[in-house]
């Protein structure tokens, strides 16, 4: 931590705040520069969360040295994780793991059908939602744990494993038994309620970007998880909010290098909501992919004009199959498999 | 609903897309341009929303023409809504509520001291955090159950309606016990689990404004509430993320206008969070009441260097206390009492 | 200047950096903590500017302590300036001045119309463009040098100072001719072509705030200007680009707080451009009084239906002097006249 | 142009807005819904640039149909544009283009040494900055003429086309005399006066994409340069401003679907500017190849720690090699060359 003072700050005044962070545990280091003076201070940084230096007088600004994060961080594992799914899915690895499937759940038969079109063309996880966050009290919300209940069925049948969303604490045990993966979505990314109770599972977690957190914020939420114990998350980038309006979302490209950079979490890149429009939807994936993520979530139903949710930004299997061919072609090209 | 057609839009397109707009019970009127074809849709536009029209093929873009919510807008009701709180205190008539108090409640000695200061002042309710929403885990989380006490205890003590946080919906029966007002923070706005429970009470609902939620997001979140029974919603603008980093978030005063003229709930401006940094806020709440907010929200603490949570942007009592004198006169300007 | 190394850093590396430091003529503090070394640097951090510490090895990041900006600081000048544009208009003082009038110069006859109506609501300074930055090439450009005559002739006739729009370098002395105020658009706020050669002259300036500029760097564009020797610089909020879409800018509303701490210049409101809507334009404009600008710029045209552009954020005349008396309560309000 | 009308609008208010649409020689078709009344108007809709109906009483809404661009659009050439640089050097068929070299030309032997390198590993167009825009004013500003000269030599002596910034009208014809293609930089993306005399100009030109321009209004300025005269027009995407800071912009990869979707011109991707540091360089490049981008410009400098400006984002030229070797790898995968 780093305190920069005023111009006009009198010694007083800087005995006071070298006073309060002694009391904190901590060595301050003055170093008195021309135009300012600096005070550096060493020792466990975490003291000062709750004590607001900034508002000490004579403090121009306080600027912290040291990432908020810890056991997400590279420094705390070097290694890339290797999460495990199920004995055939593992992710973060050499190997891309597709995750694939409609919006919401609404059928059994619908879900098989689409299903069996995602596996042909190489995903190896199905997705699909029971509980849907809509913006609208009036929109479908999803089927519940009938739905829960055919994603597992269809799963089962398909040998495939299985991602739905968790919205509320309170489904937790409910949506564990019946999901390989529980997906926070980005309206939840700081439901630190949900995100603590997730951490006391042993299941593995997707990790949705809030829509307009940053990428700090991003991985804070998944110390959140981890630092209640559970270690298997993966974060997903799914598009933040800016002001343009030509796609539903921005695909933060970039995010993928800088998460790199500072965890050793698996990213996942969701192109249908980062892009909003099923046109762009392949676009946004071979970019992933270049870019170095360690999978895609993408959505695909068989009749788009029937779905019940996100029908615009879904893939029909025909276009998600021919999708599957180009990203090999890209995988192989930055060495990696899908 | 209107849907513009493709330029390259074949008649059988055209006869597809009137179709299945017949089927869901809407009248189709085809209006044929010089550069487009476009069809206006007559008939409840609610049937649309689980159709993507817009991946019809020959359909290049699909309007809505009505706004997504009804319970909340003025054309619903046309005279603003007068909440009321307590005997005493009610929110959207020509006085205008001020709640004040600590971020975080910490001590009962510590919220009757603030309290008594902010009642001096003018202020008719006490806020206080008991359960915190905090970017890190390793952040105070709140005094929990134990600070719900001692909020009611000081409000009845004081005579102050009181407002706090309910994060879960498992604490809401809880949390009803103790507040006058259930707060919904800016990370919960789209907690839709958490929105629907609190609908199905009575209680007065403190709605805030996502970081990044659009002003008809904020809307829907509120329509949610009121579509499960309970209308007793005031908004909440607490700024808004953008690029700017001088300030904590960006004070969205327009908000006040656009929702005074969509909808006939009160606004609240909050503009401790609005401006993060304690010197910002009177200007804030200066201009949000010039604007016409029906209230303010504002941090207050008698020691701001220690406290647990959100001490760069609290105000101490005398600052406080000066404020309120500023805008007495500033709300007479605009033919309101504070 | 504040280097922060990599944990991984190496003594080599540090001696590295230290020498190019000295080099740069600094002297380096460094100081060792637990978990990250961190160099501070002291004397001018000028020299710094062209050298990007960020990329030698072993450093995690730099962070700059000083503001870039000098001449328009609060540092260099504690009190506010106050700009004399005539005999009769100051800006800066207690009195706020309003600029009044249309978006564009149509015709001699109905600007006449308008500023007789705008100087009898109060306003001292007639606005109106004769060169229009127009996103479309087939929108109305504006009426050129007829219109500075126009201008000109108007001001002078009802004892107005007047302030109009200059995009082209070419055009400066041209302009200067004909107006009391140079009008720098918020496209044109990092034209720095455009800003050095307005540096020269002695005309007072109208910097508005680029519709995506940061507050610093709005500060830095003035600074080129008062760097080339004119310090005759007004600072206009116009609102900036965000997510939201109700209102064509978000107003930034806390920039007159942060702007009147870091700088002595003078800075107005423009809530036509700031909001985008006639019927959102007051609640801006008394904002920006209560929230302690020094003044405002108002669109105003008494026949919006027919006017040549910004229409549908024009203020008919009626309109205007209706707000003008309200604002006149709140200055009061404030301890200001207008 | 579709106008919605509001509920309470008056059989006489719509007659006004007929009878006006009509003076403009436009056909109104009146659809009268159960909840609104829309009108759809027939005919060329740009004369309703100038007439804002927004503000009719009994106007809600109004609603473009067609997009304001023409000749940049796909409706007005279907296939994709080639753009001619050299004899060698063409821009948007199947070969993309490299563009790479310093930021600023900062000596004839360093810029030699640099180009020697790019070419070898495959750019075919010489970057270099003579006229810098710079955010302070005591920053470098360019070599002006004789940064232009070298530019010039070198590329001849290297057989590389060239490419460097224009900011100022008055430095266009000098400018083009030495270079073969000229650069709009971001900050002046919106400078209609520049636009207008490029347009005049047989030059191609690299139009970058203003910070936070949409996408909309980037075509917009590029219709300018075309309705000038001037189709030679290559887009770049150099990275939006959001509200993340881990990287200085967010790269807007899902900018060339909506680019190749809308418009027949050739988009470039510039990942140095697009990140804002060179680690992440790498990771922008390969993801804009690999969504179907045109080409790239990158910024090399064989000694960043020196660098006049953007050293942080400037690759070595080992590492461009590196990349370069990459890139091939994912052209070849998505059916393109280098």
């Amino acid at each position: 931590m780093i305190i920069v003072l005023r111009s006009d700050v009198t010694e007083e005044q800087i005995k006071h705040i070298v006073e309060k962070t002694q009391q904190l545990g901590l060595k301050a280091n003055i170093s008195r520069g021309v135009e300012r003076t600096v005070i550096g201070l060493i020792g466990p940084e975490d003291v000062l969360r709750v004590t607001p230096l900034e508002i000490f007088s004579g403090v121009e600004q306080v600027i912290p040295v040291l990432a908020p994060y810890k056991l997400v961080s590279r420094e705390f594992q070097e290694e890339n994780s290797i999460i495990k799914i199920t004995n055939k899915v593992k992710v973060g690895g050499k190997k891309l793991v597709v995750m694939a499937g409609p919006c919401s759940i609404e059928s059994l038969k619908g879900l098989r059908r689409i299903a069996k079109k995602t596996k042909k063309a190489g995903a190896t996880v199905l997705r699909g939602g029971a509980f849907k966050p809509r913006t609208s009290p009036y929109d479908f919300q999803g089927m519940g744990e009938e739905g829960l209940k055919i994603l597992k069925q269809v799963g089962e049948e398909m040998d495939l494993a299985t991602v739905t969303e968790i919205m509320d604490p309170r489904q937790l045990e409910l949506t564990c038994q019946y999901t390989d993966i529980l997906q926070v979505g980005a309206r939840n990314m700081q439901n630190f309620t949900l995100l603590k109770e997730i951490g006391k599972t042993k299941k593995p977690v997707l990790l949705k970007r809030g829509i307009s957190a940053t990428i700090k914020e991003w991985l804070m939420s998944a110390e959140y998880i981890l630092a209640n114990g559970n270690f298997d998350v993966m974060l997903c980038e799914r598009g933040i909010r800016t002001f343009e309006t030509e796609t539903r979302n921005t695909l933060d490209i970039n995010a993928v290098a800088v998460v790199k950079e500072k965890s050793h979490l698996p990213i996942i890149i969701d192109p249908s909501h980062g892009t909003g429009v099923w046109n762009y939807v392949a676009g946004g994936a071979k970019a992933g992919v270049a870019a170095g993520c360690d999978g895609l979530m993408i959505e695909v139903h068989d009749n788009p004009e029937e779905a019940f949710s996100d029908g615009q930004q879904s893939l029909v299997p025909e276009k998600f199959s021919k999708m599957m061919v180009d990203l090999k072609k890209i995988a192989t090209a930055v060495s990696r498999d899908i």
